[in-house]
């Protein structure tokens, strides 16, 4: 990434007719791949099949649910194998296409390797952290009663843990992984027609998006069989099944804590490069996006990989973990206080959600190939129409399965209609991601009134247009939070009135009825993340053309895909944000319920009438006001450091501009790589230690005031309104950050003066104010709102 | 204000010796002025000395203590009385530097008019509102007892709105009448000496901030002494004395009603009339600021009267005003519960210290008179060393006077030190209060490092300028947040350890320390003031001296006094807003104490576990962030059609630019009096009607699923987070836009290229975008957040 790279640039620029020849440094397969390819392949198989064999035996003794979320896993991965097979097997184009590719992979291999170096020993150290913490620890009578000693859950957490760091780093690299090699194929496709284009896309979006699922429900349901098998749960002498979803948090902080760093690391390294290359390309010399005159292109093609694929991977995994496992929690608790007699259908429900979620969402993708039969070349329908038809096919069949598991699963003979009113809170969810996705495209989309003001006011000056677009983003979260609201209060009377009752006649289904249609809203998730995949994917491929200087017609496919891109990337982003909002409040129900477990005493209320409890929320939602800031920050510095390496390559090499020399594209690599690198860790650890360092000082303070429980109910308080705070703030800078970009592409139309306009320049302005806000300060609050909320479930006994 | 002005024109700028000859439209002394000065002098003296016995005599058979606090309060009137005089009696300058000076009192006291004739429409408005909601009101068993029937207790309430409205009004109109006047004064006290003209401006402002303070406590102490004489106050049969303050909650809604709409009315005019004018005379045609070519350079001029001056009477008006009232509910209910003997020491002594914050205000006003001895010319020293001077005399008076002060007052038998530990409290509050200048001043001053990051960030480009200003006025949320935490943990452990306890032993007195150091952080409130209206009389001194082409001295020294008034009006915010935070705190337990009386039911927690209650305060900081959106479009919106205004008469009058025609400033200040005064409706309506229609449909919500108090309980929990994320917000804006104000200021030095250069340029957008930050939406968050207190405490009875 950084010396092989800067050999050969110092040749005059046309004089080479490969444009990056030392691009391609060294095979980057990761070690644990090299070990494996060196095995016999019969032995491997050999070994897979008994691998695979141990799991479904485990499966079997465990629940027949278990069997066939298993099954639907193993079965998307052959899909995703398919569709792998399909990308790759399409042609790279010509070799100009193909150099230019090989040093976004290198570039992105490069990054993803040291990022990821940093955070598993990072993750490694919290894991001893947690063991240390963990060793200390108190269980809970249930615990105790089954001979499930300190050091034995201090064990599980910690394996827990690492596994969910894992699994959500392959998450991120299969994205990347798939992303760097399909760029450059929907690149080639585009030359032959726009919707085969699009189907290259598409399909490699599919592929890291079923893998990213499929992952995450077949990690927790392997966890789950194992531990059920282990502990010998529910015989004579073992501990409830209702108590085993408390084990797997770790496994949802592993998740969310690498999730965090790849999307801090990738977010600041995107925008770093995309906002250092606009700054000096776009605004001062004039040059259009992705021109390979600009020294800084291959590192912002580079960050679309590392920045969006490889972290919206690693971050849909940590939600989807998160969710399942706090509805699990949720749903195992509310069985045992309803004395349900087989409570598996409870806490397995989310599991069977999202195994229905792989096969509609493999719907869906296919379903793209058949709008129009192929070969007409020239032809540019809009692909958004492709996409949405996808979309509604898929969410008319998530309607369908959503009603089929609710009747499946959470039928019980206590209360006959209860399963009714949880698939209508399913359906609330899929309403609300619905609403979601409409709200973003209203303030996002320049067909719409919001956008049209933000560009008009951009023909008064830059600031007008900052003020307008910054005023745009915080009225944005208006409709938003009314719809957040609305559902979660209807979700939960659903649940509330659906006739499950504890001991004494009291209503318990409330809480299970919002997590309910929490699932209901990721339930179309492999779906979204495919078109969200396909974002970067494309607009990788329009800078491969570009840089390839290929012809008109093909830079216009390109630009259309870009454009359709960036409107999915921010409707998910909304449905992102949505999602988190509604799974937060069941995060936070799982941390009372935990902290009541381990400290034998009722915690069931946070009185934020307690000053230590107010000033908690002061300081959580001050957390997110400086997190954002140091993620803006980082970005500004870094991207401070591209715009002085360009402008001194400007200066050094005037041939650049007419073609003649060749800028240095790998200085910039480096210089964002390492700067990414180093400015991730700031904001990262605030967000690890800070709620730690809270809830032991009040917990020391609760101490010798006679408070019990007072560092958790601080951090409870600190939790829910850094949830609040999070959450509008991520509205926020999504919203402006979206609005500001399509404001500025209305004008690029020719609205206004068009490009290269006063109008123009100031809108661009805002664009690049946008960037670090929409995707690196505004995503990573996605996974802080999360990583929270499971931080402080698996950090419980330091604040006890 | 509109024909007259446009009148005189048209005729070539250099061909008349009488710059602004129609300016001075009609004399616009308010009507109830001109009615009192057509009464005859003897009688009105004879009514004036009559009204002052009766009051005299109401305040004697109330407390020796309300007459100490009369005293002091005339006394103040009478220094205040002096200070006018000593302004007026100043030289208003050459001819031209009055017809400046005419336009824009003519500009300043028409918008005002306007202004309050909206607002007191509205007020009467909601007055009407008030009385028919309370004509339906439960009332407390003491007030039955007592025989204060429902009406009785709607008018009271009523009364005391209108009252507070009105005060607010006068505090307003007070605060412009002065800065139009001692404007002038002080430009042409500028041309003798900087000490002078720094006198002029202290004494002006040390005017209209001892009337503003003067007014909150008497009028409180006013109504106090009424209401205890009028309803038989601890008489057999009559009310309880700890139940008086309660009804003077009326007169704190009534002051924020007024000052929330003023300072949105008056910050959106100025700030959509700096933004106007500095887009395009700055950033577009190149020409210093208040340069009389620029046709929004009176409307700017005009702005900084209404928008600084007259709002911030109003604002600190509020403040005081919210802040004596909810320490006197907190004082009686304490007193209650401990059974202290008489309680009276405890509710008054919110009075007693903001006496002696006016006497040792007034010290330190007439301190800085001292300072050398006077006709020296041309010796600039260093202002702000002198006002910091005079507030270090202040506050070393302020620590000795309160603990003066709670010795005298909260000596109570039963717990003999606790007086010292509240004395303490106090100091814990003066020290937050310079803990909170101290940070601002690390934060804005381009001394300190973040402000020159920011500067040098401006060097990369518009872009990364606003990235640096938003991500370091989010950073620059943390450390207040900090010491707010602190100073609520310690003061309230201080009034918990003062040894006060309730009946069954439990200590009691926490929440009035949290209260005490509120009032420590306010008891050097008038001298910050009068600090905080210099720097607008300055900043107008200065243009008037531009405006009035003076010789190079002159303008040195105004622009001396104008940057150092930039300095101490961000100062002030912090000081505000930390006031603000603390201040939060008892009003919502005030809050909670009215409610649990009104309601006859036990309500002492804020349970954001409950999915309703926690809906309330996810809509509460949503209301904060749109406030905010609503608040920074309209400037935005207001300064476009400046912009066009402006740009239109540059190109329909190029003689402008040579000083040949004479620009168009009537249009200008009525294009921004219309759309400020539109603007300031939406907004303002929103603070006032949401947490009404969200109380109200909990309320019935919770009627139907069998929930009492959900409505009080869905407010406060509303209130909690909006004040939390206002906190946050409003700190986050007036940081930014001073940060980027003084970026500015730091190149225009000369740093990073100096005026002109292109990093000046993305300065000056960053300064703009600041604006409607720093002064409409910042400010308007203060009250917005306290207004949301006393609304909810007036409205209680809509909720239950």
């Amino acid at each position: 990434m950084d010396k092989d790279m800067e050999g050969g640039n110092l040749g005059p620029y046309q004089e080479r007719p490969r444009t990056f020849p030392d691009m391609r440094s060294k095979p980057n397969t990761p070690l644990i791949f090299r070990l494996l390819m060196r095995i016999n392949t019969r032995v491997l198989l050999v070994l897979l099949l008994f691998g695979l064999g141990a799991l479904l035996y485990i499966g079997a003794s465990t629940s027949p649910i278990i069997v066939f979320v298993y099954s639907v896993c193993i079965l998307s991965f052959v899909v995703s194998i398919y569709l792998t097979k399909w990308v790759l097997s399409k042609d790279e184009g010509p070799p100009e296409m193909v150099m230019i590719s090989d040093a976004i992979r290198d570039g992105a291999e490069g990054f993803f390797r040291t990022q990821y170096g940093t955070i598993s020993k990072m993750a490694i150290l919290l894991g001893l952290v947690i063991l240390s913490i963990y060793l200390f620890r108190n269980t809970t009578p249930q615990q105790e009663s089954s001979g499930l000693g300190r050091s034995t859950s201090a064990y599980i957490t910690v394996a827990a843990f690492l596994l969910g760091a894992l699994c959500s780093g392959v998450a991120g690299y299969v994205g990347m992984w798939v992303s760097v090699r399909a760029n450059v194929r929907v690149s080639s496709a585009a030359r032959r027609s726009a919707r085969e284009a699009l189907q290259v896309a598409v399909r490699a979006g599919g592929f890291s998006a079923l893998v990213v699922v499929g992952m995450a429900v077949l990690g927790i349901a392997i966890l789950y069989a194992i531990f059920y098998v282990w502990l010998r749960v529910d015989l004579p002498g073992g501990m409830k099944v209702t108590d085993l979803p408390l084990l797997l948090v770790g496994y949802g902080f592993g998740a969310s804590f690498v999730a965090l760093f790849a999307q801090l690391g990738g977010g600041i390294y995107t925008k770093a490069a995309d906002v250092g290359a606009d700054l000096v390309g776009k605004v001062e010399q004039g040059i259009p996006e992705d021109d390979p005159r600009n020294p800084a292109v291959i590192a912002d093609l580079v960050g679309d990989n590392v920045g969006d694929c490889a972290a919206r991977g690693a971050d849909l995994f940590e939600s989807i973990a998160a969710e399942i496992i706090s509805a699990m929690i949720l749903g195992g608790t509310m069985a045992q206080r309803c004395k349900i007699e087989d409570p598996s259908g409870f806490i397995l429900f989310p599991l069977v959600v999202h195994s229905f979620d792989l096969v509609i969402s493999s719907i869906g993708i296919f379903s793209i190939r058949n709008v129009r039969d192929p070969g007409v070349i020239g032809v540019i329908e809009d692909p958004m129409k492709i996409l949405q038809k996808g979309y509604s096919v898929t969410v008319i069949l998530a309607v369908l399965t959503f009603g089929l598991s609710t009747r499946w699963m959470l039928y019980t003979d206590q209360a006959p209609s209860a399963w009714l009113n949880f698939a209508l809170c399913g359906l609330v969810g899929i309403m609300t991601a619905y609403a979601f996705v409409l709200i973003t495209k209203y303030y996002t989309d320049y067909k719409h009134e919001p956008v049209r003001t933000l560009a008009l006011s951009s023909s008064t000056g830059h600031g007008t247009n900052i003020i307008a677009g910054v005023s745009l983003g915080l009225e944005s979260t208006a409709l938003p939070v009314l719809v957040i609201s609305v559902s979660i209060i209807s979700a939960y009377w659903l649940g509330h009135t659906s006739g499950l009752v504890d001991e004494s006649g009291n209503p318990t289904g409330g809480l299970f009825g919002t997590a309910v249609a929490t699932m209901g809203m990721l339930s179309t998730a492999a779906y979204v993340l495919t078109m969200d995949m396909f974002g970067p994917i494309a607009d990788n491929a329009g800078g491969i053309v570009e840089m390839s200087q290929q012809p008109e017609s093909v830079r216009e496919i390109t630009d259309v895909l870009d454009a359709v891109g960036n409107t999915t990337k921010a409707t998910t982003k909304g449905f992102a944000i949505g999602s988190a909002a509604l799974a937060s409040f069941l995060l936070f129900s799982a941390y009372m319920d935990e902290v009541s477990s381990f400290a034998h005493l009722p915690f069931n209320q946070v009185d934020i009438a307690i000053p230590e409890v107010f000033i908690g929320g002061l300081l959580g939602s001050m957390l997110i006001f400086l997190f954002s800031a140091w993620a803006c920050a980082a970005v500004g510095r870094s991207a401070q450091e591209v715009v002085n390496e360009v402008r001194r390559q400007f200066i050094e090499r005037p041939g650049i501009m007419d073609y003649k020399e060749k800028p240095d594209y790998g200085r910039c690599v480096s210089i964002v790589a390492s700067a990414s690198l180093r400015e991730m860790i700031k904001p990262g650890a605030l967000a690890i230690i800070s709620p730690i360092v809270v809830g032991f000082l009040f917990r020391i303070l609760g101490h010798y005031t006679g408070h019990p429980l007072l560092g958790a109910k601080v951090v409870a308080s600190m939790l829910m309104f850094a949830t609040v705070s999070g959450i509008l703030m991520a509205l926020f800078l999504n919203t402006a950050g979206g609005a500001w970009d399509n404001a500025k592409k209305y004008i690029e139309t020719g609205a206004l003066g068009g490009k290269g306009s006063d109008c123009h320049k100031a809108a661009v302005t805002g664009d690049t104010v946008g960037d670090p806000f929409k995707d690196t300060a505004g995503p990573s609050l996605h996974v802080l709102i999360k990583m929270l909320a499971t931080i402080t479930l698996v950090m419980a006994p330091v604040f006890l």
